[in-house]
């Protein structure tokens, strides 16, 4: 048997608002990365960019306005860009973790894109909202321009762009050749950079994978054991912040199916991470996928905390 | 007698200066990359940054102007997002031209830093303007805030900074294992992020490296056969612009630095290309370099034209 891979999953509420805070989590997350390589785990790490790729697109849309002669720069390429910001820090940060305990291991982020469907009905009906808080006006003046626009929870309006799912991750083969090679991988951050293929081609979409179904896929293909989604909970729970909240240790795919059902878990928060457990632990024999708290991840592997779905 | 490999380094400013000249500019890259592919060779690609860089800068600082909430990004940081803003145009391109010519070759974009000496003497003495051009008064008020400034030929002022020699490619083995695995891969844009090492910790440092003082370092390293400087003629020249200009199609080492002695390249401008190409061209046996145009590269390494700098 070969060493056993892990995919784990960085959420980019977790990488801070600005280059400074990212700083800071970077260490605590390499460290987290380096206990599990201890271990003597194969490890590829994929991560969020809300908070990064907002900052970008904010930045980039001031400029356009404050410096006529620029274009304004698609979503894509700002995720491309995120993938380098969020990168260095965390490769550095992880590298560093490694110098300091002698282990000889090397690091590195590959940019990364991943292919959806163009007929997906994401498309038609966009419902991730992005970058910041718009005015009413605001967003009426986005929309007359085609942007899509939604009132969020009575924060204000937001952009909002599609989901569509990860069909295939362009960079395979890189990713494998460097994980096989005992590399520790950053990757898919943000999702990925969402692309569809046209007539071979591919073309940056206006869209922003769910990070967490990019992993679940990425994993699959990989064909690692485990499957590790962050989140702000140590276990998923059921009746959650109701008196009767019970936490689970362990989850079986179709125990988890059926709370599902029972609408047990969060839209656009636990839901979607069950749902990428449940699909990564039914993709092969022997698949866990764990949810937990950063800090727990090492102990969370070992079996002794976190919640593991399984077949 | 295994693959010949190639380095080739494309200017920043072959790829335009704004997101929609970069995926025009990219599409005629990827055709001279793939028909150094066809010749068999191996590729690694490297690329300047200096008008995206600058771009991101300027967003950046826009933004911070704009939103009191955000931090500066430091010049590495912007460095790292400008290898994801060029990465992502330019591994599609290629992956296009592939796909059109039915050649299986995977491509991929590494983020790459490289690392400088801190005591480096370009510290002490910034040379390399970046960013926009600055009004007297912009540039005294930088100058109060420790930044440093200087008047650029009669144009305005910039924001200048150190540009150290490149010491160590940090991600050497990465890319060495994807060019073994005989992957098209794109690393050291701008230069390589420029880190320094402190107690093995990998810090960004304010500086930029000359991209083709990178690519040079990067050949050697690879034990590469050929260094590809692409530049904005098909030969290099003595006396130029003079009634007596001479181009050259082939250049020995001992010639080059005769040249240099006698001053026959422009500071700044071939200078720093000729010193690149006698570095590599004297660090290995059979070692040459070629410095021409983008559209005269495949025919250069045939031998046909271009200047051939070797031992």
């Amino acid at each position: 048997m070969g060493k056993e891979k892990v995919v784990i999953a960085i959420g980019g509420n977790a990488l801070g608002n600005d280059v400074e805070e990212q700083k800071e989590a970077v260490a605590g997350i390499a460290k987290v990365i380096v206990d599990l390589k201890e271990q003597g785990l194969d490890i590829v790490v994929t991560h969020g960019n809300g908070p990064q790729v907002g900052m970008i697109q904010n930045a980039m849309d001031s400029l356009v306005i404050t410096q006529k002669d620029y274009k304004p720069i698609p979503l894509p390429t700002s995720v491309a860009m995120s993938q380098g910001y969020i990168g260095f820090d965390l490769q550095n940060a992880i590298k560093d973790e490694l110098y300091r305990r002698n282990i000889d291991c090397k690091v590195s982020t590959i940019l990364s894109q991943v292919e959806v469907d163009r007929e997906d009905p994401a498309f038609s009906n966009p419902t991730k909202p992005i970058g910041k808080f718009l005015t009413k006006e605001e967003a009426e003046e986005k929309e007359k321009k085609g942007v899509c626009c939604m009132e969020d929870a009575g924060r204000g309006y937001r952009v909002v762009v599609a989901s569509p799912k990860p069909r295939r991750i362009r960079e395979l083969e890189t990713i494998r050749t460097l994980v096989e090679a005992g590399h520790i991988v950053i990757t898919c951050g943000g999702g990925g950079i969402p692309v569809i293929s046209q007539d071979g081609k591919l073309v940056g979409v206006n869209a922003v994978i769910d990070k967490d179904d990019a992993s679940c896929l990425l994993a699959d293909k990989l064909n690692a054991d485990f499957l590790v989604i962050l989140t702000a909970v140590e276990k998923v729970a059921i009746n959650f912040g109701k008196e009767n909240q019970r936490w689970l240790s362990d989850l079986t795919v179709a125990q988890a199916r059926e709370y599902i059902a029972r609408k047990q878990f969060a839209k656009g928060s636990m839901l979607p991470k069950i749902e990428a457990a449940v699909r990564f632990a039914q993709s092969g024999e022997g698949r866990k996928t764990l949810i937990t708290l950063l800090e727990k991840a090492a102990e969370g592997i070992a079996g002794r905390t976190g919640t593991v779905i399984h077949s």
